[in-house]
């Protein structure tokens, strides 16, 4: 017999999680759609050197590999890898499809990534991403349209209290660069100061240390990052980094757009959100930008990331284009939507509106005619119906349905067929009625409209 | 640079692709859900175990196995696999989820599958499956209303010449046994016979004897499994198989149940589609009844097949649970009917229903706000709206949205600016209109609503 269990640190979805999560995709898709964005999908399977030497040394270690096949399969070696992000594989797509590709290609991805992490609570080996990003502009429109759009999706699903963190690398460059850490560790610095959070400063200090960064150049470094708390305006803190920047023209150029993002966003719904933070690090190495984090108040972590990566691509083309984007972390939005009681009726469902119960071994025929003109309805709108899969007691049958949460049982037995009639019993009202066969799909119907909004998405 | 290509026998699926995918797997999803199934969603990444042993040697072959992480990573052992069909992470769910599910447990699932297959045309090595099935009964009410369902999602997808063969495993089983190929080839025969079509008559009979099945009994076999031919009324077919069955109780048996399925499917939408045909064998191991295969006469294979497995959940629980399913096969239905034209114009939509273009880089802000009002629209209808990214000639800014096939621009420069207008050109008939700011959406909206049907999905 063979052990019955998901992989480690993998989950099954059962109908009740499915509806929830096709909720949430479903606004975030309709809210991407109206901002003029794209689906796009790409394979799980990426050749293993697509993905390796893109996410920084810790990235490469969570990478899953897959075993090559046939005659080769006895090396051991491995030539292909699950996705680890959605962003890669874009920038892939991009170098890939070129000429098929508008100028500007604005595209959302739902799909799942894999990675190798520990499970943990909240931390699965197998989790959602969505991510929508604007591949072709330089321009600043770009961060606000994408600000916009994730914070009309946070705003639909009902988060009220988010707040957007905005740093730019150019910034954090200039910053570190006049610190004195040497330009070959700022990758490094980044990597560590982006746990300030989890292991606090004197954590960070250590990292770095450890790292090579000189004492010296690490005590500026972290005063910056540790002085602007989340009560400082903006206005402050950009006076701060002009002073932090001087004379760093790159870093003059990035404290620029951030002023500008802060602009633009006030005409979208990111309007009074956004803060420039001047301790917002991101881990990933990729960015070259603008870097962008959504949090509330309540939770560690952060409900979406994003920046700006204006090389990845290049990587793959050899040819620079610029692109931006944010991710939702869906996991995370899930559990808070859950842990806050943020669903609505509609993301939750009975399997059928109505269960067909078989009579007896003589009705079955007749059953399953009854549930084909139910779902066939009235007036264009048809039923999502069930029928009990055999002859069986009465009782246990409605049990059943009860205990599946159907709002109706339709039963046809001997006097209802000769009379032409279905006995139609309303489950939550505990009444029956005897409706005319042709008849009966309206009569439900027109129950739920009485009952709007209770059971049927 | 890396390489720029999807890893081999692997797609991306750019935004037309999915919105043709999201067409099909959309109506797929909504017939089910009027049959009562639920969704279901599993990880991709199973233990290598729970796959192993369940496809037969040839599924064996094909798994795409996952190295060990960690320490472990050296050994180059797999102890993960990629999801190989939807059935067996069912009957593992069925078993690990035993008690949250109900006695009957209806599901859908439509998601991707791996198979370290040799790429060709039409074969690749990540596909979608689409199954349904019903755990929990062994009436035959299952297969009619499986049978319906499957039919009824062909008919809306515009499919109007299939037929559904289908066959039984104790029937064939007790044509084996009476033809005289020992019990312990019945596997092997049925993976041989399943080939007829590919390799004929003669391919089978030496692939037989390769495997060890007496030519004395494989001729026999071979005869009932070519006479059959598809112009065979199932009422012939049945009493010739009457006579192939007789005096084998469990043959019997499958018979009678292959009849039952015939009177039922007549209150289905599969009546008149269904035909006993004795030469559908099903290559797969694991079913233990009837099975079944939908094909169309001018396309090789088919486009949907299942059967029944009463055994395989009782591989992972110990304990039998009956269980029956059919899975659509989405690529090969996509092919089709983008070779016959089938797709409707909903399937295909253009990226927005309006671009707004970037007069001048003093209207950036305003070309947002203006976006953001076209977003929410008139009377409870939004619009899809993208705005240009940058400050462009308007000239090179038209041509990409007619490129792009936007149904409309909306511009707002500096004279509308001060008349609190919009300029609204319509790009299929060429005008342009001078609207009300607060009206531009409306007026849009009621621009589609005159070609209702062209553009707006």
């Amino acid at each position: 017999m063979s052990k019955a269990q998901a992989a480690r640190g993998m989950r099954d979805f059962l109908p009740a999680d499915v509806r929830r999560r096709q909720y949430v995709i479903g606004v975030i898709a309709d809210v991407y759609e109206r901002y003029g964005f794209e689906p796009l999908e790409t394979p799980a399977v990426e050749n293993l050197e697509t993905l390796l030497g893109k996410y920084g040394e810790e990235g490469n270690q969570l990478i899953f590999k897959i075993l090559k096949r046939g005659d080769q399969a006895s090396s051991g070696e491995a030539d292909l890898a699950l996705r680890y992000d959605l962003t890669v594989p874009l920038a892939r797509v991009v170098a890939e499809h070129r000429r098929q590709l508008p100028r500007f290609f604005k595209r959302y991805q739902v799909q799942p990534v894999w990675r190798a992490d520990r499970p943990a609570r909240g931390r699965f080996r197998e989790f959602y991403q969505c991510d929508v990003d604007a591949v072709g502009s330089r321009a600043m429109t770009v961060e606000a349209e994408l600000l916009g759009a994730a914070s009309e999706v946070l705003v639909r699903l009902g988060f009220a209290d988010f707040t957007i963190r905005l740093n730019h690398r150019q910034v954090l460059g200039a910053a570190l660069a006049t610190s004195g850490v040497p330009e070959a560790l700022h990758g490094t610095t980044l990597v560590a100061l982006d746990k300030l959070d989890k292991i606090g400063r004197d954590g960070v200090a250590r990292e770095l240390r450890s790292r090579g960064v000189p004492d010296k150049a690490a005590e500026p470094v972290l005063d910056l990052f540790t002085a602007a708390g989340p009560d400082m305006v903006s206005g402050d803190v950009v006076a701060r980094l002009r002073g932090a920047v001087a004379g760093h023209q790159a870093g003059a150029q990035g404290l620029a757009e951030l002023e500008e993002i802060l602009a633009l966003v006030g005409s979208t719904p990111a309007a009074g959100r956004v803060r420039i933070d001047p301790s917002l690090a991101r881990g990933l190495s990729y960015y070259t930008g603008s870097i962008m984090e959504v949090v509330v108040s309540d939770l560690a972590g952060s409900l979406a990331g994003g920046g700006r990566y204006d090389g990845l691509i290049g990587m793959f083309l050899g040819e620079e284009v610029p692109a931006c984007g944010i991710s939702l972390g869906l996991e995370r939005i899930l559990v808070v939507m859950g842990e806050r009681g943020m669903f609505p009726p509609e993301a939750a469902r009975p399997p059928a509106d109505v269960m067909v119960a078989i009579f007896d071994a003589a009705g079955v025929t007749d059953a399953l005619a009854l549930a084909a003109t139910l779902r066939r309805g009235a007036g264009g709108a048809g039923l999502r119906v069930d029928v009990y899969p055999e002859p069986d007691k009465i009782g246990k049958q409605f049990k059943h349905a009860a205990s599946r949460g159907m709002p109706f049982v339709a039963l046809s037995g001997e006097a209802e067929r000769a009379a032409g009639t279905v006995a139609v019993k309303d489950m939550t009202a505990g009444t029956q009625d005897a409706v005319a066969r042709d008849k009966a799909a309206a009569f439900i119907l027109a129950k739920f409209g009485e009952k709007l909004g209770t059971s049927r998405g």
